[in-house]
């Protein structure tokens, strides 16, 4: 049978909101990058880091990242402190083959509006902290598996359309929200030889990530975009092909 | 310039609520073809005819079809009376090049469901008469011409995810329903020669085609499925072609 | 670790050529079914049983199909001879969560066609037994697991476009022609709960399913297509959801 | 009818192998840009200018941008000569709406790769002069108006994949050539409000661009690219919407 890899994940996190806030602090006393690094590290098959924006080069080195077969990234308030080196460096990996999970604000953040093209930050929002509905559109995407038609979360950050993304390559989940607002909540795309996966729940003053069906779709999500295939080239690209007859 | 040639557009109904219902008849008076083919005729480009389930051969004859390029398809509960023989002349003709543009409950009609390949009856719905709000989701699509972010339809069938359709192409709108549902419901697809476009409002009891924006969208439906070319073979195709140095 | 579970796979063949022809015969001489299926049992996850058009049934039985995982079929000259009702029940089966992979000139089968919803049947082709060159290009799909950049085959049949389907969902093999002709050799599409494969290597007259390229495809196509959900609904789809605050 | 309103395209070209080659400026004695422009201005409904690299901004002010329906590029050698802030302007101007259409080695031009998020400079690539054969794959799209199944350019510099973008949203030409490789030729994607496409042919030692069916192709493009509609938000992003009952 085919071997099962340990996926080795890097968990980001900007971890400013856990110093200044007592109430991200209160639902997330270890950041939220040690409850998202938690949720995963529960799957037998994934073992996690974590790095933050005040690590040295935020974390991102080229050590770390050759050593990342998936990065997941939370971010919102301070996505212009991230240096352009480490965000390049970042890029360089996804194209050559590391999965990149976006969660929630993340969509706002430097690498992924780099690796979409577009102009990410656009999107609706409001914070009464309503519920929402997450539908489960795409019945054969392995990052559903487990997931039922639909599930809940009792409060959430508004997020509503238009959400200024490509077209995904497959809609996973849409959301619905009672203020009236539906928003494409979880998207895949392929850039080069890695793998997107944005995922909309996440806003810092709610317990989003100790959600079980939220717990299910991040280990689905790390297991998808820890694909092993990179892009290479057998030989010299300028060259013409072997003859043929 | 590039000319504007005129659009020849068959909207067809199976038109049975009309004759037993007073209420469905007292929402359209001329038939829900009668007012489709209104709805587009005021476009100074479109020409229509009508056609419905118990006119001979249900009006789909080989020179009705040869003589149109789009098909606008309304039915709900007599799919089953569509002759298989008249089903597979509309399917030759969409291979061919005819626009195909199925209306609301027309999901589950034969010829909808031949094109796509799936259980396309598959879907929830409930009809208490709710509001719905359908969102732009593709910017760039033609259909969307002249629509702002979203439009909304006081009364409407709701009708919910998952709906069993192949990943459209283009996904044109999503709607939003009260009760907890989103949906896709303004959905593109190519068959062979031909553009099919799926539009979800238009139930029997609400006065959804006298709408603006739905018929502004008719209108754009019209003309994005009516595209000039043909699939054509220019020589033998088991034929090795000319032999290149 | 997620559990590796045994993937059922019925290789379905018409077989009829093997009785007819001396040349096809020397070339499988455990017919085509035979050495596809030996090729999947090579790998420890996967388990194989055959079918034939002229077993009762065509061996498509209800039975045999709800203990099947992945469907693989090949056909060339008597597609004609299947029964709609045997057809029926593939759709039926892959609706519900069966993969099927289409091989060859299986492009012109009933259950391909039907599942397509194109005139699958229209392509270029020709016989001399030129070479072919499969090119890979969707590096981050899993049927492209470990394949290089291209693959050869010292002889095949000449397939080229325009091959009317419709447009695949990943598009992971285009085959090269010295001829002249391009072709979509490798497509994926889904179908309600169905993973789709079309693969267009395997003319009979050639050893094609001895390859060890073609052999880790098929490989990874019966991984890919086994999908393990299906799907289903929880709840009543004509009721309103439970009411949301 | 719907009015046919005036495209106006802006023809880019680095313009310095016309000054430095006797060859490239015998076969373009008004530049690329030049005849580019000259094959685009032949349909009544096309208005061109051209702007080069050494115009002052290279010609890109917000000015010029401002009043460009769809912005051609040709660049080769010289990409890194482009400010950013010149590649700012146009990606700023792409996501309003502007058209962008990038013609052979623009591949790896700087605004080009930005929108795609991918490495877009990578691609085989040969300068034999060969023979090259596009084949049309997707019939029912508008840049593919008016061409055959296919045709032919004497000689053109070799391309082959892996080319490395984002899967296009509609592949409307892929390339066959002698020599042995496939490449995808033409390729359309979304970005925000624009609309891109790219084009493979068009090396400056050969008369690319006074083919019959690549200038029918670059105004299929420009108009294909010149959609009229550009995002915009109604109201204030950050607010809920009016509460539905």
């Amino acid at each position: 049978m085919p071997e099962l890899k340990t996926i080795r994940v890097l968990v980001w996190n900007e971890n400013r909101g856990e110093q200044t806030s007592d109430l991200i602090r209160s639902v997330y006393p270890k950041g939220i990058h040690g409850q998202v690094a938690a949720a995963l590290s529960a799957a037998p098959d994934i073992q996690t880091r974590t790095a933050t924006l005040d690590d040295p080069e935020h974390g991102l080195t080229e050590d770390a990242l050759s050593q990342t077969d998936v990065l997941f990234w939370w971010g919102h308030m301070w996505h212009h402190l991230v240096s352009d080196e480490a965000v390049n460096r970042v890029i360089k990996h996804v194209h050559n083959g590391m999965g990149f999970v976006a969660l929630h604000s993340a969509h706002a953040s430097k690498p992924f509006a780099k690796l979409m093209g577009t102009n990410t930050g656009r999107l609706r929002w409001h914070e009464e902290g309503l519920k929402t509905r997450l539908w489960k559109l795409d019945y054969s995407h392995p990052i559903a598996e487990g997931i039922g038609d639909y599930f809940e979360l009792p409060q959430e950050e508004t997020y509503g359309e238009h959400f200024d993304i490509p077209t995904p390559e497959s809609l996973v989940f849409v959301s619905w929200f009672p203020s009236g607002e539906v928003f494409r909540s979880g998207c895949c795309w392929t850039r080069s030889g890695g793998r997107i996966f944005f995922f909309q729940p996440g806003h810092e003053t709610f317990p989003i990530y100790y959600d079980e069906n939220v717990k299910k779709v991040l280990v689905n999500a790390a297991r998808w975009a820890a694909r092993p295939s990179r892009i290479s080239y057998v030989f010299d690209e300028t060259k013409s092909l072997e003859k043929l007859d």
